[in-house]
């Protein structure tokens, strides 16, 4: 058994709990080494305080799990089978009882929680999503290594992109550029649908690409990020096309200045609060408080939005080993939109960040 | 409002509820027009029986749901903020009690049920899900026009995909080619990570594409699918690169009866247990039974795969406008992978496809 399905059977141990069901995929995967993407099918990793676990699997991915490297059990259900009936056959079979249950509640539904617990007519359950994030908050020098390979790979993108980028050429070809020449060096899977979008379109934090054609005189933002081995990273630049407006390089210039203070702030010790304060004080006392209408930053690991959040008032401790993004923005509709973003890990008196691509003002035409 | 809102309003007077929180993005786009990815923010769309409905976004969606169509309020909340507070305050606004509460089981996580359920003491919930699938499976004429738009990409898609195909390119290549075309002539989103497998990989009906290389005389199956103004296509090709073996050409035979026989059956009254039934009494009479290893279609529309399920013991009775893939398989590990998918929408004796690249089998080289 793995060190890490180890540590969650030890915490069944010691709270008492009789049986845990996984069913995030990221999860299956990050306790069982199988990758699947099961859609609206269920996929499940069942684990028990003194019994082995078993995978739960569509039938059509049995064949799949038993390939790889899983050394307990693959137990699978057709389309037209009740899964439900045969988990919970399964669970009663490896439990001396099923008094008490635990469950990922920041991911399964309501409508798998209460087939599950009709199934389990007298069970109780309690959230094992603290401990898993507990668990993933710390990464390992192997994530770290995993997590700096996808930096280094968004640093690519960016380049890619930055050369894509000239008169009349839309924010989507651009797009296209990127994920081509990726893919084409063997990258399968971007951490997100890339961003490329100019001028005002970038003031929207979320705009998706399109049509959009690059004007001079205009910024272009590019938010993106790869799956590597399991592992993602996620990087914001903002970059000049010709020459912005002076308010919009104003506003460059306060962004990178938050950007880098929050940066330079990041050890062990100091608070996820505080570090959102720091960036936040300096748009705020530049005036353009309003219009930073996101958190300073979130984690990431295997997958590219994960605890903690780097938000107001949080009192999360900073320790070492934890990868998060630093990603201060400002957005002012028909004027400009800047973010500038930057994942990094902790270390044991400060940070390193992954992506490496300058964050100084940069002018290209 | 819109008619899809004054159905959803309608149901909740008739079934006597107070408030229905839709909080699925695809759910939301389709009842309110606004479409956005919240990731692990929460977006929502609330009803009420006599009240003006509302949008609830991230702060920082705020100014792209106002600059839309939506007509009504849009409700924000920042990223420090407790959302569930500012949600129930809001509902409890336009709501003359919230005894009963609709939401989506299908969706919902335990834990934002749980916090909505904690922040309105006094509520019961129903599950709106049998509700919403009622009136996303019958499609409108103009939802069929635009499956019918992607199911013409997901041809021209294919038609990139065997020119790609030559010896020694890997199938991750071919994907590039296929993305990196379409995305050029506007495509901003594949229905689902597109599938190029060759030879013994594509016997795994879930695998992924990766650096495999095309060799002569084997399988290369594609699976792949478009996005376009909001609604899916969703294909599958197998084509021979040369000449397979007898035994793969004998199962690419088989799947064809059986793709050819159901949609031959599709018509209003038919169950879809039976449309099932046809395509894998063929493919057992055949000898392969145990290697068609999933249900033969699944519903599509604005997501590729939706309510209902083409099933064995399936009783959903067939009627017109509905949408849904015939894609019976065999995989035979070591030997091939074949399988033939159309999607199709449900005529008023029949059934038309989505996607014309000829099904006959094929051998390029």
């Amino acid at each position: 058994m793995n060190k890490r399905l180890s540590e969650l059977q030890q915490w069944l141990r010691e709270t008492g709990t009789d049986c845990l069901f996984i069913n995030d995929p990221g999860n299956v995967v990050y306790f069982s080494g199988f990758e699947s993407e099961p859609h609206e099918r269920i996929l499940g990793l069942v684990l028990f305080p003194f019994a082995d676990p078993f995978l739960f699997t569509p039938s059509l991915e049995m064949e799949d799990a038993k390939k790889g490297s899983w050394p307990f059990d693959v137990i699978s259900y057709l389309d037209n089978e009740d899964p439900w009936a045969i988990i919970t056959n399964e669970m009663n079979q490896r439990a001396a009882q099923l008094k008490q249950l635990a469950i990922e509640k920041d991911f399964l539904t309501v409508m798998r929680h209460e087939k599950l617990a009709q199934s389990l007519e007298f069970s109780q359950f309690i959230d094992a999503t603290p401990k898993i994030q507990e668990m993933k908050l710390i990464k390992s020098s192997d994530e770290i290594e995993r997590m700096k390979e996808a930096g280094k790979w968004a640093d690519t993108a960016l380049t890619i992109g930055f050369n894509a980028i000239k008169e009349d050429v839309s924010e989507q070809e651009i797009v296209a550029e990127i994920e081509y020449q990726l893919k084409k060096q063997g990258i399968k899977e971007m951490s997100f649908e890339t961003m490329v979008l100019a001028g005002d379109n970038a003031a929207s934090p979320h705009g998706t690409s399109g049509s959009r054609k690059i004007k001079k005189d205009e910024f272009v933002l590019f938010d993106l990020g790869v799956v590597h081995n399991g592992y993602t990273s996620d990087v914001t630049r903002t970059i000049a096309f010709g020459t912005p407006s002076q308010k919009a390089q104003e506003i460059y210039a306060l962004v990178l200045e938050a950007h880098h203070a929050a940066i330079a702030a990041v050890k062990p010790g100091v608070t996820a609060g505080e570090l959102d304060a720091i960036a936040r004080n300096i748009i705020s006392e530049g005036g353009y408080g309003p219009y930073f209408t996101h958190r300073l930053g979130h984690g990431l690991g295997s997958s590219v939005h994960e605890y903690p959040s780097i938000m107001q008032g949080s009192n999360l401790v900073i320790q070492e080993g934890m990868c998060f993004s630093i990603e201060p923005g400002i957005y002012v509709p028909d004027i400009a939109g800047v973010r500038i973003e930057d994942c990094l890990y902790v270390t044991k008196d400060g940070c390193e960040v992954f992506t490496h691509t300058p964050t100084a003002y940069t002018s290209i035409l």
